[in-house]
């Protein structure tokens, strides 16, 4: 197998562990043109993704990207995060991403690991380029992501599936965590957030997801209830983020799917009651960080 | 205009507007019975209602009713909260309190009163006894309450709209200021809140009721949107309890017209979310007060 160049962005939980396995991780996004460097092979972009706060993933990989060679990868949940990509970079293989491990970022740079990484790699289609191409780059990368031993690579040729499944988990737990700021054990164990707004609304996303032509059996939803270990207490990323302050990537994970929906003709009301809360969530953290000015207050 | 006795039970920002304009609280409830007392005329119960966290209000009130004789006025916010004392004292009149003052219990035993007192009285219809009976004893304490000259205090034959219509501004507004944290100021100068959450919720409770036979001018909705003066950042009562660490009102102010909703066959996607959510909130608070055993953890 020939030696490939890659760049990885973001150096968060998934970033992180994709960097182990990787052995490389650079600290500025570098000027590949400007700076005369040869062209990376790949881009592999694990930072948050957050369209509605910019920079946007596309104007943070532009000066790396070398047109009609760089194959980028966006390990980033959620739905149509392909398309500013295609837009801005539309003789490039644009490959999704998606991590199945349950890492934890405890504090900057400590990143807890409790389950086998395991990643789904694809190829979006890229409507100017050969569909070839962009398979061929996803199974390139599978096979040299593979060839460190330490982890499951596996390529999957229906990303819509792939992406829709791992939604009926971040629509609802990422979601509702977020929004109440409880773990998903104890969502749980109070048994009634499970039956009168989880399970809901990872029907409801089940049911988008099957009008939009992805046949996820129904057991699923059932096994993404259950899938976090009961002891571990497990914040899902954007309640993580919250706490940390942060921005959550609440555009592509509830936003998208909830168009999609309403593109479909799907009704998706706990949806919809989610992505309104998750933004006055986002305002919050603008207005924790200054980025909101209130008129004066009289008491 | 002869005098009556009256018994005021709950002392939080409602309860002491009342006191003040009734000039008399009791620190305990008595047991008129047992301590050989003068039956009380009133009992005016201005407690949070919590159906869900024991006692009950028909519980709490039970030694100084006297049967066939008090009549107790249900200072309280939401929807059929007669229900249990019509079961528990079916020779009684019942009556509808609802305060429209926008008091604020800043801290125990500060009261924050920066609106016009303004109190709408009625009868709710006790089956078992003439509603002559319980419409007399709701417009003899108007009579009284407004002998102070101090408050406004009205007489209306609809209960049902009045509380409907003030369900309006609680389902909504009450209940998203709980579970996100924000005042109602807030939630308009971020403007997408109102339209992405607030006013579907507002219109959800008004079908609702027009469903029930209420008709309520569609006005109305715009009115509660803005019937908070900007500048005050006003937070509602179940919000105020969150931080306070108290339970909320939940039950009747979102269960019950989600459950009329249900029995109505009107589609309510919204309430049933916050439904949900706000049971979560709850749940959090018991935790807080050790009324929840967690498994151990292990992380």
């Amino acid at each position: 197998m020939s030696k490939s160049t890659v760049l990885l962005i973001g150096s968060g939980a998934v970033g992180t562990m994709a960097a182990y396995n990787l052995e490389a991780v650079l600290k500025t996004i570098p000027k590949v043109e400007e700076e005369g460097l040869s062209p990376f092979d790949y881009i592999l972009v694990a930072t948050k993704n957050t369209p509605d706060i910019p920079p946007t993933v596309a104007d943070l990989v532009a000066s790396a990207v070398t047109p009609g060679h760089t194959a980028i990868l966006l390990l980033q949940n959620g739905l149509n995060i392909e398309k500013p990509l295609i837009q801005a970079f539309p003789n490039n293989p644009i490959l999704s991403g998606v991590s199945l491990i349950s890492a934890t970022e405890t504090k900057p740079g400590s990143i807890l690991h409790d389950a086998p990484d395991d990643l789904i790699v694809g190829a979006f289609t890229n409507p100017s380029i050969p569909q070839g191409t962009s398979i061929s780059s996803a199974e390139r990368f599978v096979e040299m992501y593979s060839a460190s031993g330490k982890v499951k690579c596996t390529y999957d040729a229906d990303v819509g599936a792939v992406r829709w499944r791992k939604l009926i988990y971040n629509s609802s737990y990422n979601s509702i965590c977020a929004i109440t700021g409880m773990d998903t054990s104890r969502l749980r164990i109070a048994e009634h957030p499970i039956e009168e707004v989880i399970r809901p609304l990872m029907r409801e996303i089940w049911t988008i997801a099957r009008k939009a032509g992805h046949e996820i059996p129904e057991e699923v939803i059932q096994k993404m209830i259950d899938i976090d270990p009961l002891e571990t207490y497990f914040k899902p990323s954007m309640l993580q983020d919250i706490e940390k302050g942060n921005y959550i990537e609440l555009e592509n994970i509830v936003g998208e799917p909830m168009r999609e929906a309403e593109r479909l003709g799907v009704p998706a009301p706990g949806l919809k009651m989610a992505y309104g809360l998750l933004r006055i969530m986002q305002w919050k953290t603008k207005e924790r960080r200054g980025l909101v000015v209130l008129p004066s207050k009289e008491i």
